[in-house]
């Protein structure tokens, strides 16, 4: 009956690991074991990380210390000290260490550390002595104790605050920090009898006990409420565990020869190959990032610490090399002696990205296919739309959402209607609306940008000014937009109409001075990723695009074809929802058709204009699909004229009560639920039968014919696509054209049950494109407006989202039903074309998705074209190095 | 290069065939064949049927009649002339001959027919001569020139109809049966002309060669333009080809001795056991229907032709027995011989398809099992609800659709305060309205019964009335009811409040007169039913209810538990809705939780009283489900009452626009999918408590304590129930009630991505209950309003759907969705329940699809469980017979 244990390995030291470890010592403690592995051991603070499996076995034996542990602990110690010189909270000049949690993935916030652990009434003494700066010492003993008694004994933070809030209010002062040394050494008094009434035990002195416990807490953090309801929330395992690190602490504030700062191998700005950064001499890491003192520019080091400053420069493009990424680190100067405490890559701007992308590539230092990935695909947007001059002066009026890039200077206008007469006089303006609908869209075209008070990103404003990369400030709340009035108001500031505006919709801004604007230009460094891009996309690309305006956009920004023309945009034009509105509100089937023949040859001049501008490419012209009462007048607007011309006995009140009684009977309770798409042509064909003429006209009629595809939207059964294609050939057939030859038919795929039935949908379509759009709206049931109006803020604040999945897809659902599309569709037709033009296909971690599960090509804005290129040369590099 | 032709079998005579040979033979062929069989060759007029195969050999060689083909057919007409001892087309006394495609499947009026083949210049005349009845021979040879004119040849029918028309302008007649003798031969003399001219050869005088064309007419059908879309809509395979059925005709008007009629087994209508029926002597079959001369009972025949007579009543008995359930023939007497046409099971009214199962069983002519299988589930509801007096004499005022079984008499009221107000007085009301909306829910509760003029079956007021076994006539378009002067119009009538009217929800019908009710009573032989559906059924059945009257009604109709209690109808009583108005409109959160803390108490006596109405059995409480704004005032009104004040310079103004703004902001454009569900309970963590709150009081309150279900709505993310389950089991503690003994915790899955992600819900859910209402709604797109007011009715019409998927569940998408989640959630949890509380709980075929995926119960409306009781039966005898 004995038992044979096989004693685990729990401790390693920082020397022995490398990144690729994360599962045994976590994030934290593989990458400073990569570090140490890479600089040698001299240059990142000695200390060893305590594996997951310890607290896994913690976990399992009912939160008891595994066996074996402790001494591993105390041999890692002591390894520790003979190599510091020093000793664990030591009297005279004592070794701390800082005891950190690491779990594989990051958890932010979720688990505890302990900074300065082996301080206690002695060895504080020690350590004011070394550094020669008792406040600081003193400071760091009443931290410990705080954070000791708040972590590990579980005294609440609030009783600590207390005891703060008192000494400050006797010293007179307002903050911490201004408290002398005599007032943190009472405060740490204070500490210690709090922690001692609340545990009945004295603080501990002892280090060794110290850290026994530290450690414990740690492990014990992982079974916390908070974490545990983070990882169900984030789908990590219970039974991953945490790592525990612990590292010896040093010291930028140990007096002359000591300094503290943060580095970026390159200009962080601008990619230009000279590092760049911070510091401050005898300062601790906080005092940089606080902004008490002013940090100095890190070139200033070379003349301060010439050889701290010579080796950094030297660490950091080995760790450029090594990592094959700038980077962003942290460093120490203790007593002449640098320590690196910390790399990352380093977040950069679009300009710098795309620098160092192309420097890289020319210095030998990477591929082309690893220098693309070091771009944030999805931050490229900033290089194609002016911005403010970064150095011009000027007063901000107000803050809103950053909804749509570049800048824009005009007078106010308040109406789409103002917008299109004064644009047509040549004049530049800015649409200011509350929020904007269907209705406003030709101000879109008219204006140079567009503000609203209400709304986010994914409101109405947001996506239409994308769309049409027109710059958009949206949910300036702080602003009351009086359409009465017309005017702006703000405070006692009152902006009229006509009075000049400028708007940045790159960073939220609005002001009314005049601020210089700043084009982007042709960027030759730019234009090279972008032909790495398409060398290694496996993916195509199309855009989304409605006017001739936008193809010409679209084609200069690299697009293969067009992949939605949504032909109801070219009803919003001022001169057509006239002509559009009549056809709706026609009460019969001849004078919807008579409406329909005025819409006729305008449709046809469209279409005309499109082939022209995209000759010899794809273009993909879906029919009429949005709810017809879309283009109707606003009910409760209408029902208010009706009650005056009542209560003023007007005698235009019969009209208005049928235009109002129309309206109501046309309108739906969910108009997204309702009759548009394919269901409209095929309860109204005479609409479908009109658009599909003017299609056929324009093709007969355009040199050389265009590379036509006519997409059926919002197809649930196969039927409907039956009905309607036998529709679309029988108007080909009248001008000699052939189906499958001189043109293609295929549909959308935006409801979940065309997924399920893809097969059969395949037979008969040439193509499928995913609207992602509205695949999201019915597969999560809730639709776009929600994003913002509704809800998912709330839901973001509580992190049951990390993104709108309005802008990521939802891989669980959306994605899963895409997948299960594209199976069942190559399985119906085995060539079938298969594309995306949702908003989705300008998104890079999406682009990523539909690269893997396959499709042809995705569709986006075509100021989102760039951003397309780089993710789906990025997703296939992925793909194809297994990653 | 000899090629070995093995010489295929096209032709089986119906003496060969039976109902299992439909593949080869069409269900026509196999059904006749069938007869043939039971009856012996001598009770079916004779012929062949020639095989789909011939017809799949004919596409194949591009439309050329198959090789043997020819000399089978020859075959076997000389086989017919030798029994019938008569020729086909013979001039003296001539076999005459149908020709009738049969497909697999039916494909109701897709392919072609012709009769009367083998008539000729010559042969009309034997015809005239054997039968006595000059006209009859005249008629069927114009009419035999007409079909195969136009189905052989083409010829355009409405050239035929212009002759007869010409016709019977010369003769001054209306109908073609008015034409004389000399007439019909002066219009086939004309029909055979308009051939020739056609198609440019005399008409065909000989038999065979008729014949041979008549046969490839009906193969050349199969391929024509109608079918094809019919197969490509109805998913029916093209290669299938159609049989050809070459049967003898016979003459019920061939002189005395001759009948014709129509019979059933038992007594249509009561199901007693006496055949019944109707017959004409010396007529055609198209004389009994069609009312030109008033049929005869059937009974009467035993006295003119007692042979005939005593012969059909055994034959009647044989069928019954052959296929074991109650038929209904067609059968012709030819000079004393009895011949059977037809026989296919009876439809019959729902008294009658119980007393016939009971009787069977009784007689051993069926077991129960068999028994079960013969009762049309879905026509149960009428045995439920009291009617109008069959015998009564009234006037309809209006027909409308019969949207919820029942009659019912009270005054006339136009809100639902009158009728909740005229209820608390003791009166009974009918509720008249346009349409029905959530605001007027209460008045369904206080009126007898429900009239409106707009909606269909799937309107609000439809729904609910069904829900609550209100009566409910909608859609009566008839009608004007107008609200404000408070009367109902049509044509000269008017109808004021207060006056009293009745309605027949279950015909359509409303009236003035007192018609006087019947009541349905207990009925014995349905009870029987019941118990042997009882005993065979594996799915358990639940009912939909959400207060104490409705618990009762389900208990007594058979509920094993209560699938859903919709805790917002709660909230629509008229005593609730003031309150549940001010916790939604309330500004603050300490506002809402003092209008919650009212609502409190009413919840928790809710509550109580369905604890109390259903001990022991489980009770699943949903809770709060609906957009907030459902509760809100209706906005046009709204604007309209602002506007007036506005004009009238009110001093309420600044209240009215407040609460305007108020209900503009809480409004969304696609309600259904916005802030509603648990997405309420996650931004409104208050209004979830109070309800929780509710519920544990109420379970601690009652003896025994109630077997409790908590359901969460609209689940998309696992985190989102992780978080409400959070909620439960705090606020479940707080009064000493453990989750998983206490009560169970589960989710609503009515959201595609929750079937996805049916594995991680499961993980934290005891069970599922599918939401098959809004997972239509989502997975198809459209909303259930559509299904009334927008494209579906467009849809039905033109056979795109041959059913409203919210009456009968959606197989291959909304289908494929709830079998994925099945899989998923067991994967997830293996004992986990599964349910289903939409309205397809009540509807048989979907009832017999939910059986088929492993669910465990089926939920429905208390009027529905009867016959959710008899399908979940049906469903697991088909499954387990392999049907």
């Amino acid at each position: 009956m004995t038992a044979i244990v096989t004693q685990s390995r729990y401790v390693y030291d920082f020397a022995e690991g490398s990144r690729d470890m994360r599962e045994l010592l976590g994030g934290k403690g593989a990458n400073i074991a990569e570090m140490t592995r890479v600089l040698g051991p001299e240059l990142v603070p000695a200390g060893f990380t305590i594996s997951t499996q310890a607290c896994v076995a913690f976990m399992r034996d009912d939160r008891t210390e595994p066996a074996g542990l402790a001494a591993q602990v105390a041999d890692g110690i002591a390894r520790l000290e003979s190599r510091a010189g020093r000793l664990l909270g030591d009297s005279a000049d004592p070794l701390l260490v800082s005891v950190r949690s690491g779990a594989r993935d990051s958890m932010p916030g979720m688990l505890e550390t302990i900074l300065d652990l082996g301080l206690n009434d002695e060895s504080v003494l020690g350590l004011a002595a070394s550094t020669g700066n008792e406040r600081l010492a003193w400071d760091s003993y009443r931290r410990f104790v705080q954070m000791f008694g708040n972590v590990v004994s579980g005294v609440p933070g609030a009783r600590f605050e207390e005891i703060l809030l008192a000494a400050r209010r006797r010293a007179g002062v307002r903050e911490d920090r201004e408290l002398g040394i005599d007032a943190l050494k009472d405060v740490t008094r204070r500490f210690r009898t709090l922690y001692e009434a609340h545990t009945g035990d004295p603080f501990p002195q002892d280090p060794q006990q110290q850290l026994r416990l530290a450690i414990a807490a740690v492990f014990d953090s992982w079974l916390g409420d908070r974490a545990v309801q983070y990882r169900r929330i984030n789908h990590i395992p219970d039974d991953w565990g945490t790592a525990v690190n612990v590292q010896q602490m040093v010291f930028g504030n140990r007096g002359a020869g000591s300094a503290t700062g943060v580095a970026f191998s390159r200009d962080e700005i601008t990619g230009a190959p000279d590092p760049s950064g911070d510091f401050l001499l005898d300062a601790q890491g906080e005092d940089v990032v606080s902004g008490v003192r002013t940090p100095r520019p890190l070139h200033e080091l070379a003349d301060e610490l010439p050889e701290a400053y010579a080796r950094l420069v030297k660490i950091l493009r080995t760790l450029e090399q090594h990592y094959g990424d700038m980077q962003d680190v942290e460093f120490t100067v203790e007593a002449g002696r640098l320590y690196m405490l910390q790399t990352r890559s380093a977040k950069r701007p679009a300009q710098a990205a795309v620098r160092f992308a192309v420097d890289a590539v020319d210095e030998g230092l990477l591929t082309p296919a690893r220098a693309l990935a070091t771009i944030d695909a999805g931050a490229l947007d900033a290089l194609l739309h002016p911005t403010f001059d970064p150095d011009a002066r000027f007063e901000v009026l107000a803050r809103g959402v950053a909804a749509s890039p570049g800048a824009a200077k005009g007078e106010v206008v308040f109406t789409a209607e103002e917008a299109v007469t004064a644009a047509a006089q040549g004049r530049d303006v800015i649409l200011a609306r509350p929020f904007t609908e269907a209705d406003d869209v030709a101000g879109f075209h008219a204006a140079r940008g567009i503000l609203t008070t209400e709304g986010g990103k994914a409101s109405h404003a947001a996506l239409v000014a994308r769309g049409m990369g027109r710059p958009a400030v949206v949910g300036a709340g702080e602003l009351d937009i009086d359409l009465r009035a017309r005017v702006i108001r703000i405070g006692d500031v009152v902006v009229a109409a006509g009075e000049r505006i400028a708007i940045d919709g790159g960073a939220g801004i609005v002001t009314r001075d005049d601020v210089p604007l700043v084009e982007p230009g042709r960027n030759a460094r730019f234009e090279r990723v972008l032909t790495w891009a398409d060398e290694f996309r496996r993916l195509g690309v199309r855009a989304n695009a409605d006017t001739p305006a936008d193809a010409l956009k679209a084609l200069e920004h690299g697009a293969e074809g067009i992949g939605l023309c949504r032909t109801e945009h070219m009803f919003m034009a001022a001169d057509r929802q006239p002509k559009m509105r009549a056809m709706i509100m026609a009460r019969t089937e001849a004078e919807r058709r008579a409406a329909l023949a005025e819409l006729l040859p305008l449709q046809q001049q469209d279409f005309e204009g499109l082939f022209a501008a995209m000759p010899g490419r794809p273009i993909t012209i879906r029919l009429l699909d949005p709810p017809l009462h879309e283009f109707l007048p606003d009910r409760v607007e209408l029902a208010q004229r009706v009650q005056r011309a009542r209560d003023e006995q007007a005698p235009e009140l019969p009209a208005l009560e049928q235009e109002l009684e129309l309206v109501l009977r046309l309108g739906e309770v969910n108009p997204m639920l309702g009759t548009r798409g394919c269901r409209l042509g095929i309860v109204h064909p005479e609409i479908y039968e009109m658009q599909i003429e003017a299609i056929m006209r324009a093709a007969c009629a355009s040199a050389p014919p265009p590379h036509l595809e006519i997409m059926i939207p919002l197809v649930d059964y196969d039927a409907e696509l039956v009905e309607l294609l036998d529709l679309v050939v029988e108007v080909g057939s009248r001008h000699g054209l052939t189906a499958g030859k001189d043109y293609l038919v295929g549909t959308m795929i935006e409801l979940p049950r065309a997924c399920f039935v893809a097969d059969r949908l395949a037979v008969h379509a040439d193509f499928f494109s995913f609207g992602t759009n509205d695949l999201t709206q019915t597969a999560l049931g809730f639709s776009r407006d929600d994003v913002e109006a509704g809800f998912v803020p709330s839901y973001l604040e509580r992190r049951l989202l990390d993104r709108s999945p309005f802008e990521t897809i939802d891989e669980a659902g959306v994605g899963a039903l895409v997948e299960l599309a594209v199976a069942r569709g190559r399985a119906g037709r085995a060539d079938i074309e298969l594309g995306i033009c949702g908003e989705h296909g300008g998104d890079p971690d999406s682009i990523a998705f539909f690269d893997r599960v396959g499709l042809d090509y995705v569709s986006c804005s075509p100021y989102r074209l760039p951003i397309a290129r780089v993710a789906a040369a990025q997703a296939a590099l992925a793909r194809s190095s297994g990653a």
